[in-house]
């Protein structure tokens, strides 16, 4: 039987996969609901959001329970402080899939993606979908060989979102500037996604080998 | 004279006054890079960033070592996660404040920003650097109260940023589509340094009350 202290630390780890879940879903939902113009779907997400936020501040209080009743030093503290840092990044995963199903709502009953853009944010949206649940994964098994692999579909996001910015600045774009207001903004939800989904793994690097990630670039001379 | 506990936390008070300084040192910068065409403070702020960075990296170190050598419990222990916290919503500040810089960069010798724009920048400028700045007094003086009227200033930011939207998507808007891109990102990079300030002086008011502010939105729809 494991001690209290791991049974805590499993119920931790437990709520961040859940959380990678939750995230998973809510931008798969927010990205279909962006696409077919669906409002009860952007609904339904962003009235979800509050149950990542929920389980967020569940986490940090049981975290804060557990430092305070544990006392643990060095591995296992680096663990609850290092859960706090993704449970962190989670709920932002969370917000940024909020913010995307508000664009759908904004612009129903229209959508707010113009037929040329479609396949790209199809193809953001499968990318974020790959991470948060890799993410997942790797911190339910620790594995930190899967974790250096995410920077691999990290580029693909990050060429995907210059790539938009290229098509927002061609000569044959047509469309009214709120459409590449809303455009622009979508990449950039997406990005971040990413960025967090990566944050979060490389947390699980940094606890198990003890180093530290280069500072993920964020912007777009990646 | 203080125990060592109360010097470390003392010391973690004060790198995160330094890190407030640092982030709007940076904003008020780049802002100046941004509408000036400077290439040259440009260029600092995004140097720059890595000693914010730098003293994030410090911080953690030490919050971590100070958990696992003084054990702190109830209120002492959520000073220090609660610092954790700041220092991740600071570091992101001197990032967006890079961001802001990069744009300046990418558009140089060219300003990114359109005359009938500059007005609305100059003023996301300054509430951004009030808002920090203050956020830094709050840190040092443990003033709850006056964190509480930080959120006027970030809804007079959140208001600028809905009025950039309806500028870009106006009639009479007649710039090319990547002007509108920069200027969407820009006003987002200022209204999330705003967000963050808030979010850094509400944690003072949850460590001096126990109460949560409601979590802020960051979107268009306020």
């Amino acid at each position: 039987m494991r001690d209290a202290f791991h049974e805590d630390l499993d119920k931790i780890s437990d709520q961040l996969v859940e959380m990678t879940r939750l995230s998973a879903s809510a931008m798969s939902r927010a990205t279909t609901a962006l696409l077919d113009a669906d409002l009860e779907l952007a609904e339904g997400v962003i009235s979800a959001d509050q149950e990542i936020d929920g389980i967020r501040s569940d986490l940090d209080e049981l975290a804060v329970e557990l430092l305070a009743r544990q006392q643990p030093v060095a591995t296992d503290l680096r663990i609850v402080v290092t859960a706090l840092h993704m449970a962190s990044s989670l709920e932002r995963m969370g917000d940024l899939a909020e913010h995307v199903a508000k664009v759908a709502r904004l612009r129903y009953p229209q959508s707010a993606v113009p037929p040329e853009m479609r396949a790209t944010i199809v193809a953001m949206g499968q990318i974020a979908d790959r991470l948060v649940l890799r993410a997942g994964e790797i911190i339910a098994s620790k594995d930190h060989e899967a974790a250096k692999n995410l920077s691999a579909e990290d580029d693909e996001m990050d060429a995907l979102h210059r790539r938009v910015f290229s098509t927002l600045a061609a000569e044959d774009w047509n469309h009214p500037t709120d459409v590449a207001v809303d455009i622009t903004l979508l990449s950039r939800y997406y990005e971040r996604f990413a960025d967090h989904a990566v944050a979060v793994a490389s947390q699980v690097v940094y606890l198990v080998t003890g180093q530290r990630r280069p500072k993920n670039s964020d912007d777009r001379e990646l």
